[in-house]
């Protein structure tokens, strides 16, 4: 039965998923976290088994070698089932609106549009080479973060440059996570049983990385992340929106140079700049119950921006639909969701807090409510898969 | 009878005005525009007269000789009636939190916050110097811009940095144009016959230079400007919110150093960068009416920014009891008005049209609408003289 191998690297993590083509059912999933640390675990769940292992050091090499391994190993597809093996790339500029086979030139504009995404490209650009290496008779696929935002309204999308920087260089807000938030305004539509081009939604992908979408009426609308994946809310490692005289202000203090500020930005600042401990919002919200100060000024910034965002994007939407929850943080922190959807009540957004708390997909506001509140698995693999089908 | 003088000093021009102290009551204003060009203007208003004279290439000392000039030729006060002098000063950071008395340790500092407004300070402390020089006898007094907003609640106030470097250069958004808003606000308890600190109110600043803020119970609670005055709206010359990605992007695409970029993202960029032909809203209202693309972007964007601020603050404040525009766009331009608030709509902020067009401060919101529309024209200078009389 031919299979898709999906991947999605992150800085320190990659995870995967094997889907059969033509039924789009899942053969099997797992992850590697923590690459290069001592506290690297490899997870793979088929089935209803779900099997763990630590691999202290583990190099992203081998990483991703040992996801091939338990492919076979739990005999979840044997490597010559699988026909194409997916990527997940960030930034895939103007330049990519579709999924696209990875051809050398493909590959090189990949990594070229590494200003666009320092932290994810250059990264995924190396699984690519990797699995090529591994595989070398299997069509590779790059499927873009960025596609669902190439269309954004120009008034949305560009910054208040010159505008001839703005055209000469492209630079724009790209947005993130499209493909996530393409699955779940589809899947919001299909919830509620409504034509996605009549709806107006906010999407809330809430992870270590997070962002926020307005989505009209299927399109999108505007996108809190910016020219790069640095802005919008406050992230795990990352600042979000922030002055940009603070990068030659640091310079010149810091005697740094201007990447240096820019590594600062985004491996260095967001909850863990903040609170001084954790990127993990986990971490942030365990400490904050404690009565940690540090702890409790991140959960409150990170609320905040989010509360923010929400308001401008109703108000730009003039009005919402539906408002949808998703990433790790909007799917599993129900105190987390509950504290910020409170806030979110002078818009007319309601949470049933039983609804909240059973943590289930689909609405999770009252009966009544005309905006509908929406905790939605976000699902990138399946998403990806689709897109990859319409182009083989 | 004594009398103080206010300047206020920008890039390119400088008001005035002129009030008798005890009753407050102004005894002529007036204003040098478009300094150092061959356009130079001087106007003067004294009781119900306006004259006004064409003074090419007037410099910027020669500016402040001729004010002083017309204040006694025009009979506004003899020189020596003049007891102070208030000097608007934009960044006074964390530093100075009143009106202050200058030494020359006070004028050190704030040159010394030039990081703070580069477009403004240094320009600022020249005037201070200028009138030093000019009325050796007299006190002068700076009056922060930055004051209103020193206690914002931490978490609106700074960014996700790694904290320790917050702390460090006391990095966070500082406001600006809080003279203004906290004028605005006081005027608007007034008008309402309501106690200030029970009110909930969205100040629209919205001159070349524009800001939001959002105030509770009498304080402010966050701004739309930054650690610099470049962030938030798009503003005659600057780009407001932005990537800070922009900035190391643009050295190594274009070869420019750090402050070359903040140069640009402060002077080219904005209603200018985009519309490619003006910094002024009356030129790109009037271009725009002409079908011109590139205006009608930058005004499509101007009021799309300013819609998200009052969406995003009007969500964290969960809800206002009043907004206001004020600012030569918001007190004059009374299409631009109406277009953006048309907009709002959603938020439950109404606008009769012809209060709109009568152009007169007060409500301009229907009778019965519960967030009361406000246009108050603003008064800094007023402002700066309850301020100055605080320390005197």
């Amino acid at each position: 039965m031919d299979k898709v191998l999906l991947l999605n690297a992150g800085s320190s993590s990659v995870k995967w998923k094997v889907f059969e083509i033509e039924s789009e059912k899942v053969a099997g999933e797992g992850e590697v976290e923590r690459i290069n640390t001592p506290q690297a675990l490899v997870t793979t769940k088929f089935n209803d088994e779900k099997k763990q292992s630590r691999e202290p050091n583990l190099g992203y090499e081998d990483a991703g070698r040992m996801i091939l391994n338990k492919i076979e190993e739990f005999k979840i597809a044997s490597l010559n089932e699988i026909q194409i093996v997916g990527h997940r790339i960030v930034a895939g500029g103007q330049k990519f609106k579709k999924a696209t086979l990875v051809t050398p030139d493909v590959l090189q504009e990949i990594k070229n549009l590494k200003d666009f995404a320092p932290l994810h490209n250059p990264h995924e650009a190396r699984y690519v080479e990797l699995m090529q290496k591994i595989l070398p008779n299997v069509d590779q696929y790059a499927v873009f973060d960025s596609i669902f935002f190439t269309d954004m309204p120009e008034s949305n999308a560009i910054y208040s440059l010159p505008y001839e920087l703005t055209q000469k260089y492209q630079i724009q807000r790209y947005g993130e996570h499209g493909i996530s938030h393409s699955y779940l305004a589809e899947r919001t539509a299909e919830l509620l049983d409504r034509p996605l081009n009549e709806l107006k939604i906010i999407t809330l992908h809430l992870g270590s990385g997070a962002s926020v979408a307005a989505i009209k009426n299927g399109k999108a609308f505007d996108s809190s992340m910016g020219f790069t994946p640095l802005t919008g809310l406050t992230m795990g490692t990352r600042a979000g929106d922030a002055d940009p005289a603070i990068v030659p202000f640091l310079m010149e203090k810091e005697g740094m140079t201007a990447e240096e500020v820019m590594t600062l930005l985004n491996d260095r600042s967001g909850l863990l700049g903040i609170s001084e401990s954790s990127s993990d919002m986990r971490d942030i919200e365990a400490a904050w119950q404690k009565g940690d100060r540090q702890a409790s000024l991140a959960r409150e910034i990170f609320i905040n921006r989010v509360v923010k965002y929400v308001g401008a994007y109703f108000a730009e939407l003039g009005g919402i639909d539906a408002l949808v929850l998703a990433g790790g943080i909007g799917e599993h922190q129900i105190d987390l969701r509950l504290a910020l959807l409170k806030q979110l009540r002078v818009l007319g957004i309601e949470v049933d807090e039983k609804l909240n708390q059973a943590n289930q997909e689909g609405i999770i506001s009252p009966q009544d409510a005309q905006i509908k509140t929406m905790l939605i698995p976000t699902n990138e693999e399946l998403q990806m898969v689709r897109q990859i089908k319409k182009e083989i």
